[in-house]
């Protein structure tokens, strides 16, 4: 067993990237992963899990069909399976996501924002 | 669907018990738990679960039989299922736990640490 703490500031420090999920760690079937994001990102869900954003630094918005959820520094929020949604952020924003290991960042919407499934660092 | 954020320091604000882990968030079949830890827990496992601790404020320490993780604000670590550990910190620490729902704070071992499975705040 590791025996490394992981420290997030150290983990987003080492990639620049923006909407590239980086994964830092696996409990049970699950991944934790740290992501970048600037602007828009595509309408899409995934249908068998929910998710989980954790805001560690700025500010962000998801948008669902019929509204919003506006999301800074120390908040969450868990988008339920199958319900369609956007994030935004007009500044940089750092998160931790939380999903079933093998989720697509774009769900079933193929787009140049498209990522791969999972990237340690 | 709820469109409220979850708030980590508001949530926080609503209990002062130590040893007694709240939940904010179910994802699927997982609880995101907060908690407030101070002075020594018992030695237990979770034999079919891996947990995770996510520091928010403060310091802690997760004791393994064969050695010790330090963990201060910004710092998370998986504990694998089936292996025995002890939580411990000095002054009281923020943490936040993600684990299967219905996990048992003290997993198979009875102590007056025992803490209700689902208390949501």
């Amino acid at each position: 067993m590791d025996r490394q703490p992981i420290n997030l500031a150290e983990k987003l420090s080492r990639f620049s990237d923006q909407w590239a999920p980086k994964t830092i760690a696996r409990m049970n079937d699950y991944h934790f992963k740290l992501v970048k994001l600037q602007g828009d990102f595509v309408w899409h869900d995934h249908p068998d899990t929910d998710e989980v954003f954790i805001v560690l630094d700025g500010a962000m918005t998801i948008y669902f069909r019929d509204g919003d959820v506006p999301l800074r520094a120390g908040e969450m929020f868990v988008i339920p399976r199958g319900v369609e949604h956007k994030t935004s952020a007009e500044a940089e924003c750092r998160a931790m996501l939380v999903e079933t290991a093998g989720t697509v960042n774009t769900g079933d919407v193929v787009s140049e924002r498209t990522a791969p499934v999972e990237t340690w660092i």
